[in-house]
C-alpha cells in the first residue's frame, strides 16, 4: 500500500484517458502490459471498516492494494490522475444485493460516504508465469479462469463472512513447483497457491464444474493448482446484501500505474 | 563454496573429536543440531575432473559444498580442524565397483592423488521443514527416506552418467506448497522438489517399492513430493566402477561447522 507509481506511467494514463472519454468500453486484459490491474469494491463508510477488517484477516483472497478516503474518488498511490468514477470501462451497481445496472461511468451515483478498495488481481502473477514460459490454460482457451467455492471458511469480520473462493490452473508437476516459487514472490496479488492436486480435500467435487468462470481441460500429466481468488470478497459482499455497493464489471479492471514487477517481494 | 565457518564451531568440533578418537561410530543424524552435514565422495585425481563436471552439470542432485586439493585431507571452508581421513564415523572403500570394507578410519588407504568432494545432504532442508512444523514421514517412522531411480537422465560428463535418483516425502497439499517455498531457499542442499504428485510421469511405478531406503505410508490426503537425491552421484560412480573410491557409509555423514541457516539463499 506504500508504493508510489514510477514506471508504466504513460501507458496506464493513456488507457485510462481512452476509457474516461468513452472511447474504450471493453475488457482490460492485455492493456498497459506490465501494469498492475486491480479489482474494485466501493462500499458506504458504514460497512467499510468491517470490510477492511475482513480483507486484512483474509489477505490471500483479499490483498488490499489501496483504500480511499471516504468520498474521495482519487487513488494517488495507484496513479496520480486516476478518477475512480470514470476510469474503469464498466461497473456494476448493486442495491440490496441485486445488480441494478452496468454503467460505464458512476459519477451520477457517487456519494460522499463511499470508500473505494483496490484489491490485487491474478493478472499480475499470470503475467509473471507467462514470462517464465508457463502456459495458462484459460488464456490458451480464450475463456475465463475456472473458480470454485471451497469448504474452507474465511475468517469472519463484522457482518462479512463466507467461503474461500479459489481459481484453478492445470499445470504439469515441474511447472506447478515453479509456479509456487514465482507466485510466492507476489503476496499482494494472492501469492502462492493454497492447494494442489487433491480438489476433494477442499470441497471441490468436480473440477469440470466450476462455480464461476469456465471449465478448462486438465490433462493426464497435469495437477490442478488452486490460488485464493478475488471473487472471495465479492461473494462475501453478495451474502451481506448492502443497501448500496459498486464493483468493477467482470474483466473490466482498474488499470494502475504500478508495475507488476514492483509488487515482487524479492 | 565460499562460506567460512562462523557459528556452530564448538558443537561440530566436539562431535568430530568424539568420532576421530573412536568414541562414536554410529549414525550422525541429530548430532550438532543446526550444523550442515554432507555426503562424502573421494576419487583418484584421474577421475576427479570428470566427476566435478558431472556434479556441476547436475546441481540439483549433486550440490558441491567443497572440493579438496589432491592428497589434502583438510576442508578448511567446512571446518578448520577437519581431517577427512578420521572425522566420519564409518566409510565405505570400493575397488573396481565392489565394496571391500567399511572402516572407521581411512588413513591406512589414503593416497596422494585422492580428491574429496563434500556434497549437500537433505538433512539441512529437513531441519528447516521440521522447524516449520512439517512432519517428515521417514523420521516419524524411524526409517530411511525412500529413494527411487527415475526415467530422467542426468546430464553426462566424461565417464559419468546415470539416472536422476529422487527421495520422497509424503505431504498434505498445503504443506507441499510450504515445502516448495522453504526448500527453494536452500539451493546448495538439493533445493526445491523436482516433482510432485504423479510418480508414474518420472518412471516410478510404485511408491511403495523404493529402489533404496524404506517404504513409508502415503495417506489419502497426501501427495508424494520428490526431491533430487545425493544417491544420484553414488549411483553414477557405481556404474563407472572406478579402480578406487571412498564414500561415507550410509547415515555416517561428514559433520561440518557451517550452519544450515547460512545455506539459505534468502
Amino acid at each position: 500500500m506504500d508504493a508510489m507509481p514510477e514506471r508504466g506511467f504513460a501507458a496506464g494514463r493513456e488507457e485510462r484517458r481512452r476509457i474516461r472519454t468513452g472511447a474504450f468500453t471493453g475488457p482490460t486484459s492485455g492493456l498497459a502490459p506490465g501494469n498492475v490491474q486491480a479489482n474494485l469494491v466501493i462500499l458506504p463508510r458504514a460497512l467499510a471498516n468491517d470490510f477492511l477488517r475482513f480483507a486484512l484477516a483474509n489477505p490471500r483472497p483479499c490483498p488490499v492494494l489501496a483504500v480511499s478516503e471516504a468520498g474521495d474518488p482519487t487513488f494517488p498511490t495507484l496513479a496520480r490522475d486516476l478518477d475512480i468514477r470514470t476510469d474503469l470501462p464498466r461497473y456494476r451497481v448493486w442495491r440490496h444485493g441485486e445488480l441494478v445496472k452496468e454503467p460505464t461511468d458512476i459519477r451520477h451515483v457517487w456519494r460522499d460516504d463511499l470508500v473505494s478498495f483496490a484489491i490485487g488481481c491474478s493478472f499480475s502473477f499470470e503475467e509473471a508465469l507467462i514470462e517464465d514460459g508457463i502456459e495458462i490454460r484459460h488464456i490458451a482457451c480464450d475463456s475465463n479462469v475456472p473458480m470454485y467455492r471451497t469448504s474452507i471458511p474465511c475468517v469472519p469480520a463484522g457482518v462479512f463472512h463466507g467461503p474461500l473462493v479459489v481459481s484453478m490452473r492445470p499445470l504439469r508437476p515441474a511447472d506447478a513447483i515453479r509456479a509456487v516459487q514465482i507466485t510466492s514472490r507476489f503476496p499482494s496479488v494472492h501469492g502462492a497457491p493454497v492447494h494442489i492436486g487433491l480438489p476433494e480435500l477442499i470441497g471441490i467435487r468436480d473440477v469440470g464444474k466450476p462455480d464461476y468462470g469456465d471449465a478448462v481441460p486438465v490433462h493426464a500429466d497435469e495437477l490442478p493448482v488452486f490460488w485464493a481468488c478475488g471473487v472471495t470478497p465479492q461473494a462475501a459482499i453478495a451474502a451481506v446484501k448492502p443497501e448500496f455497493c459498486i464493483t468493477h464489471a467482470p474483466g473490466s479492471m482498474l488499470i494502475t500505474d504500478l508495475r507488476n514487477s514492483r509488487l515482487a517481494a524479492l
